[in-house]
């Protein structure tokens, strides 16, 4: 099996933590200067492997290793090259390493692909800076609302338009809705990515294949509303109890993930958010009020429909019989992103230690993914979560991924 | 049956109610000109039918109907003219109205009771002013802690020690722990007091007595810590979700106090303040941390004492069933106080339609039954609860509550 240069790697890790680090964390944000200096490592370690440079309208950074089918739709290795603020050196940026990682091992060992294969550093995944996520991914294919050029950095205040002009990049590309890149030219998009949870730490393997990504249904304002009381004076059945009410909800809802689990279906649910309102609660008060957030997560939109279909149902019965009015309130909704069949059985084949799981968070593939590109995810373990400056992943880890990256792009079966 | 005087009592009320009504809401500011305003009205109507007055050292004003012994225990028919801020025309003084009623019919019928029965319109029973209940009641027994002269009003920030100064009271009593009122002196109280619940008001009658007053157990600052986590990326198995391991201990709380009551047992459970960390939380998060309020009322303390301990064993399971760590912080008691059960049942024979049931909120009489006087009150119809200026007693329904108090004294059964 082709080695993966880790000096090379721990290098690029290095450089990057170096310029970037603010205090404990990262800083590389979107369209900013810790995200251009991420680029300009990126660029110049793809000069000195010999890819061809190109940067698109708005700042993504495309390094290819040519194809003999120059004409010919082309694969894409990408990640994104931006970071929440205090973020760790690891979300993003490992997988345009392993892109350049894979292309220099692919070339030194004088592979000569079919067609081109592209590594993509992608600008402004993250939505910290501009409160719109995939700017970069979306705004390739001129898939981003113009009207998103009129959102202000959460930082500075600046528009993401006088942002990218003041960087250099075009913003009519977005304004015109431009496609700078053909979905039929891309052949297939292959993204490494350190797990931002911690199933990997806890089954004691260093990398997985991603089977999909989560959608996400939310309620994100629900409310149950009774009436306040005395605690002494009232008995249970005069109560109008919005906390024994939601308790008796979310209850339900507990059984309602345990039951589609047992199934065999793919769902998280999560009420991140809870509270009886603190203006008018009190320890001798029946509580009159509650807000709470219903978060569903899982491969499959038809799970998700049917959830929140069944919450609405209870939520009406279990009112009724609380003698409380629910109100889940909007509900919205991220669809589910599917990973290719063909590119997950080939990863699998690639693994020692095969595992594959699904992917809570978002990712540039999402975006691949829904345009119908066949598109495949690699994690690699690491501690900690992510979004945070603790991330943690071992060079020897993040190589297991990249082997099989490596191993994919050989016998590439698309 | 002898009657009760309507348009006495209508006038009263009409009187109080013209003198402490600051805008919507009653206004009988404990030690304060509201409260001082009530007791001369009542002063007023106690001489007016010819009952001695006197005022002890904190300003208890006592109205008695002299009896043939004047040196055998006396029963005492009392309750507090003060108010909580912008509250209702009843709370209270209802029970001070009808002590002044019933002298005043059983004067009028050529009654001579056995002793004394004196009218006791009792200072300072909330605690919204100085923040210690029943300064009035226990005063006079001498059970305040002196510390409590240092308390700050509310409002104007004087203590208690210069108020009772300005208004000509001697704080002494209250740092020397003086006993105005001899417990062995008391034959029994008896408080007519509207019922701050709607049980009256869902049952169609119009007057209850009661069993007793409820304690109160609680854990004011109970905890849930778990940690926070992405909620699309932590599995079930693997979190540490707050919220989750929170709804889990509630919802078998709440099963705890369904088979307390199938027992037979008077319990109330609410948890009127739940929240997640809003400096902290998120949709997207799975909680890290909840608190909450567990608040135990009962007739029994035994009952309270074994759900507290039910609550301490379940919190140890279910934390570790939920990979959390519950910590329910100290628990406060207030003990249950018992009426006398010959006075109840002697009332409950007066009664056309009777019902019994416990007081959830807390009245002076607590304070005479837990010196082993016997004890008891009567409830009478109110809508809206209390301590609001929507009170809304009857005084049609007073009436039935008033004669149910004159037929007790008539056929006094200690």
């Amino acid at each position: 099996m082709t080695q993966v240069d880790l000096d090379l790697a721990g290098s690029l890790f290095a450089q990057l933590d170096r310029a970037t680090r603010q205090g404990r964390g990262i800083v590389r944000d979107s369209y900013g200067d810790g995200e251009q200096a991420a680029h300009d490592i990126m660029r110049a370690a793809g000069e000195a492997i010999g890819l061809e440079i190109s940067v698109d309208a708005i700042g993504n950074l495309i390094m290819t290793l040519p194809g003999q089918d120059r004409l010919a739709p082309r694969i894409l290795i990408g990640s994104h090259l931006d970071s929440v603020p205090q973020g760790g050196n690891f979300d993003g940026a490992a997988g345009v390493v392993a892109g350049i990682c894979a292309l220099s091992a692919l070339r030194q060992s004088g592979f000569v692909p079919g067609y081109d294969i592209g590594v993509m550093g992608i600008r402004a995944e993250e939505s910290s800076w501009f409160d719109v996520s995939y700017l970069g991914s979306e705004g390739a294919f001129g898939l981003l609302d113009p009207a998103c050029l009129a959102v202000r950095r959460s930082d500075n205040g600046r528009t993401l338009q006088e942002t990218l002009a003041a960087r250099g990049f075009d913003p009519t590309a977005i304004s015109e809705r431009r496609r700078l890149l053909d979905p039929a030219n891309v052949r297939a998009y292959l993204e490494l990515h350190i797990e931002q949870g911690p199933r990997l730490v806890a089954e004691g393997l260093p990398a997985a294949v991603v089977t999909g990504i989560r959608g996400c249904k939310r309620f994100r304002s629900a409310r149950c509303m009774g009436e306040y009381g005395h605690s002494g004076a009232l008995p249970r059945h005069l109560r109008h109890d919005a906390v024994a009410a939601t308790i008796a909800f979310l209850h339900h809802m507990e059984g309602v993930w345990l039951r589609t689990e047992e199934q065999g279906a793919d769902l998280l649910v999560t009420h991140g958010e809870l509270y009886t309102d603190r203006a008018v609660h009190a320890p001798s008060k029946v509580a009159g009020e509650t807000r709470f957030v219903i978060d569903l997560r899982s491969l499959s939109m038809d799970v998700m429909n049917s959830v929140a279909v069944e919450a609405l149902r209870a939520a009406e019965e279990i009112g009724r019989a609380y003698r409380v009015k629910f109100d889940l309130g909007p509900q919205t909704d991220s669809p589910p992103a599917l990973m290719d069949p063909r590119l997950r059985s080939c990863l699998m084949g690639l693994l020692e230690r095969p595992l594959e799981m699904p992917s809570g968070a978002g990712h540039d593939a999402a975006v691949f993914a829904e345009l119908g590109i066949p598109s495949a995810m690699i994690f690699v373990r690491n501690d900690h979560g992510s979004h945070n400056p603790e991330e943690a992943m071992n060079l020897e880890d993040f190589a297991v991924g990249t082997r099989a990256l490596i191993g994919l792009l050989q016998h590439f079966p698309l």
